[in-house]
């Protein structure tokens, strides 16, 4: 239940996010240092892989978002360092070119401290400016992009710096207390009858362009699970062969397995018999009752055929979880970790809904550009920030990303009898 | 008119396959080897790209289909060369291992000659098997397949060959009196009204397994353009900058290009200020009235975006397809070039229809486990063998793939004004 | 004795090379088309790997070498075709541009055929201007220059159809009546004092620009192997953890093993508890008693390490071998198979001799700029044809080369006494 | 002529050495941390290619070598963490398996503060050894090679920060005063006769066993010039198309500058119609009269070709100076940039002297096993710590190595007449 609640209050902010930007601002930001705590200079300092950033990066990168877009127009501000647009511009060709991505690992100098420098510089115009209470519309809508952005952020500094730990053969711990959600219910089905839904939003609050606009979609009858799938249901397809049997890959899902040698979910090792996995509080035994994590689209895809089951598109997902949400007043809500336990794969490619147009400008760089060979994740996990989820949000990541707190939910056609499906 | 009409033979062809298999069965293979006639021993020896496939391997592997799937469970059938099954076994797991896809041009041995001696030994068993006249139905549906597949590489024998002999600088010629269409007619917007829409088939005729079930589908009012893009149209986006300017670009297309080089579509050359375009027919001078061809996905949207329109949805293609259908019978049908003209790029990444379950065994690897990564294409070229294509049809290919035979044609939201759209 | 005998005779031929150009040219363009005679158009078209080439290239460009630096100044000759000029150029940038050397099997047209007419068309302008019996001294330069080039192409038309049959899972056979070398002698050691001898060539016959000028080279006394290393000896090396073992590995040399996943020489295969070898006359079981060969500098200078010996140095194997040249006449010759067994790796990078300068023209192109991080390797294989060999030809590969027929000779520091050698 | 100078000091240092080890010890380390100093935590902990290594990674490298192999074994040390000996190795497989090189940038813990703390824990179980003062000859020679290596790293240092450096488009200064050797002296020739002469070392002083045996060596007449080439005469190569043009380059050089896009030595960049280069004092404008650095071996060699000369040979360059060393007391040293300018390209590819035998044991490991495809290059640099250098001293880098103070020093053959030699 923990999760709709937080939903829930998510909601709340955000009908009152026009009455206090500032404090808004200001949590938004201090989290993101709550973050760096427990971390060293050179722990910032590191890019792993190409796909992640070094902590600092993301700690300047934010801040420029809210210089470049926000500030650097108004009379009187101070750019803090020219070379900065360059440096910490991730992808918006229309503000200019950008540092190469592979390189932000390359890169010592603005180091961490005048990093936070930076950061208190911009905080203190963005004070100044909130200050004064006269945002304009646009100003409003730039500055809730802003702080929606440096969420993400967060999520994805502790996604990228539990990859850089986890090169390294210390095992260093993050934090010693992080938890992993437990996964008590049984798992059981929830029907959910044809319906011509109702997809995507059309709130006046804050939403992503690619949660808009809200459109009419066809449903027939399906079946969803109740949770996620178990790291004790996964040890079973293991068991069973579901790294060496090519029935239950797609073809690029088999390659991929064979090139990369995949025999478990990133970040699991052998210990013995068993198996270990690395997380941000250190290499610790896998338990049997923990929601699966870190694994690709490709292996939840075939951990759902080895199931005899499928996963559910991103409609599917959306109609039920907001369909369950009237219930949530009552004990049992039904699809009770839908919401902040574990990103969950959709058998949907990400690609625009119907009528969808980018905004203009840079910002219009935002969401649609990376319309290809993505698939969509539906429901935020333990490390998005609070406030930041809702049941219309799109993440979506290529189908062999596997270092997101990623996870899976399985869905069945109506008619398909329960003893057809192994998961039943 | 002409596609429409092959189009309908194609149907009436496939009502009465029952009656005369051997017929289709000769003619189709037949078709192989009149594709074959213009080429030497070297030329259907060569792979040029590891997406491609030497002329010889087609040759073999389609016959290799009507062996392992029909032939070889019959008593008395002697298989031809055990070590066949391994060297021309695509990706059909369930079989056994495969020779490697990107080695199939290593292989001198069996030669061409060889080969044909193989096709004639599965022929002559396959002429016994059909004169025998007691077919079951898992039979038929095994033969209906095959020969479909053989269609299928048919298509690709011509794709890959013109790209074999791209790759000499002496331009050689496949066949000097091979035509590109003409696309003569203006351009002009149909409007589609919205409709919960039937979408795939389910006849009793050959289908593939990815174009059923038959589902509904929800669809807002668009407008769908009546002909494919020319080069003329393409030159213009070109000319503007096309191939410089991020801004037309997905992500990962803005990526293809700059990696690529790519300033033109495949086969274009400089010459002069004007291009040529390499050609089944030998190198020849671009055509301004020809519909424009061998674009990726990345084009064919980047071109959507430059003339503010966008792709059809494939849902959005087959019902305005199967809506022109009843108005064929006047001179004036609304989707002239449709089928067989030119593959059409939707803005559909290929995935299962609701309810879709691959078919058990081997022939389960058909199409399922390509789901991933994948646009899926519409409406057929003209390499497509006659009688092949269908409204239903599901043609796939990655974003990047520019050597099959690809084309534009563009769809607008309903409400968008023709001021708006400079295609218009 | 038969190397040697064949060595001398080819001094003789030698030394009447004036006389008889044309029987010469014929005799050595007669060889390559022997060469090709057991291939078919495919196995003639393909190219294995980037290092290899097509045989039909082979064919082709040795023929360009003719027309290009003899035929084509002549008045009144005819171009066969001016795009071989670019097909069929190797490398001399002197001479213009080359089609890319990684694309050679790329190309169908000119099919074998036509090579055959093209090689046809110059050997008659080549008997025209012979027959005129008035060369230049540069003309007969070239000629020498250019059957030699052919020589040597004809040994790599062998190493490379070598391994385009090998890649072929059908095991297919070249000539199944080729032999392989025995190697009956017990290995025993030749001594060789302290000297400063005389290294290189200056003969009025031809040589290769590599091998002169004939200078001073201070040696200290060391002791050779008379006979190559065999299969047998080398199995012992791979039982004793040869592959395993880093100590007997140069860093590279070991980095390749593991990339490589090497286990034992090239075109060996496992065959229940022994090994086969793939050769030019099919795969067949490894003999003990026959030289190992198909191994790379690394696993020679390995072995060697292995065996507590090391590899002779460039300038160690020809004084050697030139010494004992005045003992051919006794009945035992003490490095018999010096000569056309197999190419012996030597622990000599190739660089220029003191006081080499690159011929002028395309010509100086031929082997001065490769001086870089390759080897020397000695004495000829028995692909190499007869006539073509000398003691002062050098010969060279990057050290991870394994497709040619090299092998292996040892050699020792003279005060190391016998029990420190484990082949001793 | 101050090079020379502390050459002469780096020999009486040597001689003195068994007497005061630990001030040897004392002032080496603290060396290390006087080239840390300018570093901040973040510059420390980069890796900006596979042949650099962080700035931490070398001083925990070498401290591990005075654990590993000297600390270790005696009774009463306390290893301080064991893991250290697995991320620290460098390449010795003797003492185990290494951490992989190229993932040393990948390791963000032992931080620097921590390295610091364990180089304090070596530090102060060295200082007890050294006190006892009776080291045993292996531990005596342990020690030497100790800390030579530290020097080597030392150099590695300042190379490898450079780069990371360099990397930032900041352009980050390390030493604003850091100074390059000016080179005033006009260029001349120094003649030196043939000769059968010694080569290597036979000292009781310390050297590394690659300089060892000391042997016989042929040389014929020769000419080498008085110093290195200068970013002047560099610039008129440059200009006369150097580049551009196949004919100066050896094939693999040449292939180097196409894919590599290379125009000028490493670090220069365009700066209007001029030239700047990075350099450990921040971006500054290309000075004539500096000697080139930053080369590689295929630059050197293209220079001297495209000059009429040659580079010298090891033997060459090690006579000459040993012959030049007694002319040093006169106020005008011929070879006076011999040692400590710049490390000097040789002609010689890096293999073992004659009699060569690595020493046995982890030790062993530490030249030998590199002895292919790499060039040596003679002579040290202004980054070469005092005292490390010698007139025998053997430099090694692949030829296509330009991140080492690397220049070119030229060569002629005897008989070259000036007139021949543009550079002359």
């Amino acid at each position: 239940m923990k999760h709709s609640i937080e939903m829930t209050n998510s909601l709340r902010v955000n009908r009152g996010q026009a009455t206090d930007w500032y404090s808004r601002y200001e949590s938004t930001r201090h989290l993101s240092e709550r973050i760096l705590a427990p971390l060293s200079a050179e722990d910032c300092a590191i890019q792993s892989m190409a796909d992640a950033s070094p902590t600092r990066w993301h700690l300047a990168h934010t801040t420029w978002f809210f210089e470049t877009f926000l500030l650097k127009s108004l009379a009187g501000y101070e750019v803090y360092d020219v070379s900065f647009e360059y440096l910490f511009n991730s992808y918006y060709n229309a503000v200019g070119e950008q540092f190469p991505r592979s390189q932000r690992g390359l890169i010592s100098r603005p180091g961490l401290k005048e990093t936070l420098a930076y950061r208190r510089h911009v905080d203190q115009a963005m004070a100044d400016l909130l200050a004064a209470e006269n945002l304009t519309p646009d100003q409003s809508q730039v500055l809730a992009i802003g702080l929606n952005h440096e969420q993400q952020h967060q999520e994805l500094m502790l996604t990228d710096i539990q990859h850089v730990l986890s090169c390294n053969p210390l095992d260093p711990i993050y934090q010693p207390d992080r938890v992993t959600s437990e996964n008590l219910s049984e798992l059981s089905w929830i029907s959910v009858d044809e319906a011509l839904a109702w997809i995507g939003t059309d709130t006046d609050d804050f939403a992503f362009d690619n949660e808009r606009p809200r459109h009419r979609f066809f449903l027939d009858a399906y079946r969803i699970a109740n949770r996620c799938v178990t790291n004790g249901e996964y040890l079973a397809f293991m068991s069973d062969g579901g790294y060496e049997r090519p029935e239950f890959w797609l073809s690029q899902g088999w390659n991929t397995v064979r090139e990369q040698g995949w025999r478990a979910p990133m970040y699991w090792s052998r210990s013995g018999d068993g198996w270990n996995q690395f997380t941000l509080a250190g290499r610790r035994p896998v338990r049997d009752q923990d929601s699966v994590s870190h694994v690709s689209y490709f292996e939840a895809d075939a951990y759902a055929r080895w199931a005899g089951c499928r996963l559910p598109t991103e409609q599917e997902w959306e109609y039920a979880v907001l369909q369950d949400l009237p219930s949530q007043a009552s004990p049992n809500p039904r699809l009770g970790d839908a919401i902040g336990n574990l990103w969950q794969w959709t058998a949907s490619q990400y690609i625009a809904y119907p009528g969808y147009r980018p905004p203009p400008g840079a910002l219009g760089e935002y969401n649609g550009k990376f319309m290809c060979n993505q698939f969509v994740l539906r429901g935020g996990s333990h490390a998005t920030p609070p406030g930041h989820i809702r049941p219309t949000y799109r993440n979506f990541f290529p189908p062999e990303a596997r270092w997101q707190f990623s996870g899976i939910r399985l869905a069945r056609n109506f008619d398909l009898q329960d003893s057809q499906c192994e998961a039943g």
